[in-house]
């Protein structure tokens, strides 16, 4: 391959990224506790040579009535998915607000040693009081002063990745299981953190599992750009894609490091007609609880919408300048109506499956169009796909939209490397 | 069986818990990081109808020349032992002291979804400064401390496995996925901790993962009389292993529950003569760097024994009303000298292997007379397998003494059940 492969991640979430994907009448609703479930779906993304599985996490149950949001803890999951394939990477979410260093370096180095080199750890600093008021704070710490936190925390867990040389192993019988002149405390007395080290597992195969970011701040971007190796990013458009990127490589630039990989999330409906790739999205569509989804829209906007036309266009709403309410989520809104001109069922749709992240509706052809069009203008280095529906959106994506894609040269035949390192085309760190 | 059956343990450690057995030409030394050795290990030992493997933590990395100590991570590497194997019970240990009880329930319940009910958790206060040094403490909090905040957080543990009521999942499809009126927060703010709950994990399929404690203090006994399902203990010889499990059921009774089954470590070195398990246990201790152990020995008993002849009796040491320094260890010493009129080198050998711990030496048939007499005259209800040299020792056990304790009808011939509950008789809590 002339330009290097793109990167594709599958990021699972319960029945899929579509809040009522678990109502369709052959869902997996039932095996969300089941581990045979998430290894066929890790085998499924190998099968179509994904770059990596991922996991993101979130410490409260949430409104357990609406759908299955946490079930499995990711770490433990992991382990065992790593298992069930080969090659594939493994990414979980690790909060930096609620572990201790110490834990969090110790868990990715042992599945690291587990997957043969696959892990990667996404650092988030966490949102929700609920998640708060479950880890012994009785509200979420400020932003400023969890990144804070997370600066030192991730200084903290590489540095315990690094306390043991790479050649600190001997096994020699008559002398020493591993040198101790190689195995260095780190003596960390920090601001938040107090860790001797060294940690208690030998250095990672990966050197350092690699380490995933998806900061959207000031913060979030400045902590992407002096440590990520990798990034995950929510973009609308192109546009506001390449928006993102523009500004992180800079900031990644900045802080004297190589550019970084940039993978937007990606919604995709495919099928073989854009009729049939339509329908799909109906269909899942329909499944949504009108009720309460309408009572979620009107808090959303500010104003009763519960005796709107479900399938006619959505009304003028008032520019943001008017709105007095969280205005991320409503900007998204915003841009969703004029971009798209949904009627009321496609507007709840379209926020109850990925959000503000950018949705892909059409055959194989059109979607491999759209994904090459992200990459080669400098949107995106590649997809962190979120399947609407699980396992047969990412199933109808590896055996119809990977073969157009592999048949372009923009993405992988099949694996050339063994570590998730590897297939990011990132060096391996020395000691 | 019309006797229930005994219990039997494997306790993973290293290369085997004979402190030089990672030195064996034939050890598996190098594969202390491949999970393949372990899964390997859970299936000798469910081929063997044990009711469980076991791992012990530490949260420092020790004396790295010295052999093997930590590698993997418990709960990561039993979330992969778990899949390689169908039957067996796996039990992890975790620190109440370097945890968080939110982050111990989830993965433990997380774990028991894994295993399908094959989950249970040693609870641990935990030991050293080093370990505390490396998670915010400058130093260990005292005994008492940590088993204020033990009894807490297993209390917390248990009302988080307890927030989701077992009947709580209904997959409706046209209603709720979980029903919130069986999903409820618990609001536990007390001394330690502040966590309202509810998990997010649905209840366990044990209800609660099975508790398992090794308290040796009078605080750490009342713990266990109070929280533990199963008991680890340290017995010398039949006599103190009656003393404890005495005190144990009375505390047991005391706190109003039905005899909680106790299982004393064991170290067995088994061959087809006496002479045969001799040469194994001497083969093992030859292996041992003597001068190392000697000036441990030094320090353990006050005074330089690094020229006593090897292959000697021990000399006579003073009393221990005459001795200053930790008396513990110094007990112990005295008691083995005693009984079994050791040379240094096998003195060496004891030490470095279980230490206090009961060691029976001997072909299947005598190794299964001794235990039989220790469950039949009240000292335990089953054992902890140390074994001294893996994998071998515990094919040895499992192959040789297993079937003489199954002809006996002191064994299972086969599992009963298909949970770790199961398998120990205990009942399944309700939520
Ligand atoms: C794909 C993706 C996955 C994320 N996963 C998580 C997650 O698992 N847990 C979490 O607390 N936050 C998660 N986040 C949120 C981000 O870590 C970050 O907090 C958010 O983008 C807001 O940015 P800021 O933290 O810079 O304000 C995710 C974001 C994206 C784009
Ligand atoms: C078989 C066995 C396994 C144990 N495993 C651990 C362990 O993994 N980590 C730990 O910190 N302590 C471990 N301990 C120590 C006990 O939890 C306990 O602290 C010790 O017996 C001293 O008793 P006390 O805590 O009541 O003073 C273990 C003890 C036994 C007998």
């Amino acid at each position: 391959m002339a330009t290097p492969s793109m990167h594709l991640n599958l990021f699972i979430m319960g029945c899929g990224h579509h809040r009522a994907a678990w109502r369709h009448p052959d869902s997996a609703a039932e095996r969300m506790g089941d581990i045979g479930y998430y290894e066929a779906l890790a085998r499924t993304a190998e099968r179509g040579k994904f770059d990596a599985v991922f996991f993101a996490d979130g410490h409260a149950a949430g409104n357990v009535a609406g759908g299955p949001l946490w079930y499995l803890e990711p770490l433990t999951a992991l382990a065992a998915m790593a298992r069930a394939t080969e090659r594939i990477g493994l990414i979980s979410t690790v909060s930096s607000t609620f572990y201790t260093p110490f834990h969090a370096a110790r868990m990715l180095a042992s599945l690291d040693h587990i997957s043969a080199g696959r892990m990667g750890w996404n650092l988030v600093t966490s949102m929700f009081d609920a998640e708060a008021r479950n880890h012994n704070y009785t509200a979420m710490p400020p932003h400023a002063e969890r990144y804070a936190r997370a600066e030192e925390f991730a200084n903290t867990v590489l540095a315990l990745w690094d306390s043991w040389a790479d050649d600190a192993l001997r096994f020699d019988r008559n002398g020493m299981f591993a040198d101790p002149d190689r195995v260095r405390p780190i003596n960390h007395h920090g601001e938040h953190f107090l860790v001797d080290g060294p940690l208690n597992v030998p250095r990672p195969p990966q050197g350092r599992p690699v380490l995933f970011q998806a900061g959207a701040s000031d913060q979030g971007r400045d902590l992407a750009a002096r440590h990520a190796e990798a990034i995950y990013a929510v973009a609308y458009d192109l546009e506001s894609a390449q928006d993102y990127y523009r500004d992180i490589q800079a900031r990644v630039a900045a802080a004297g490091r190589p550019p970084v990989p940039i993978m937007p999330g990606l919604v995709t409906y495919v099928g073989a007609t854009e009729e049939e790739a339509k329908a799909r999205q109906r269909e899942l569509d329909e499944l949504l609880p009108t009720q309460d989804s309408l009572n979620q829209l009107s808090q959303f906007i500010g104003q009763d919408c519960s005796d709107w036309e479900l399938d006619a266009p959505v009304p003028e709403l008032p520019p943001l300048e008017d709105f007095t309410g969280p205005k991320g989520r409503y900007a998204t809104i915003l841009r969703i109506i004029e971009c798209e001109r949904p009627t009321l069922r496609q507007l709840l749709g379209r926020l109850a499956a990925g959000g503000g992240h950018c949705t892909m509706v059409g055959t194989p052809e059109s979607i491999a169009d759209e994904m090459q069009r992200w990459v080669e203008q400098g949107g995106a280095d590649g997809f962190n796909l979120m399947p609407p529906s699980l396992p047969s959106s990412i199933e109808d994506f590896a055996e119809q939209v990977v073969p157009v894609l592999q048949k372009r040269g923009l993405f992988r035949h099949d694996y050339a490397e063994r570590t998730l390192r590897g297939h990011l085309g990132l060096e391996r760190p020395g000691a």
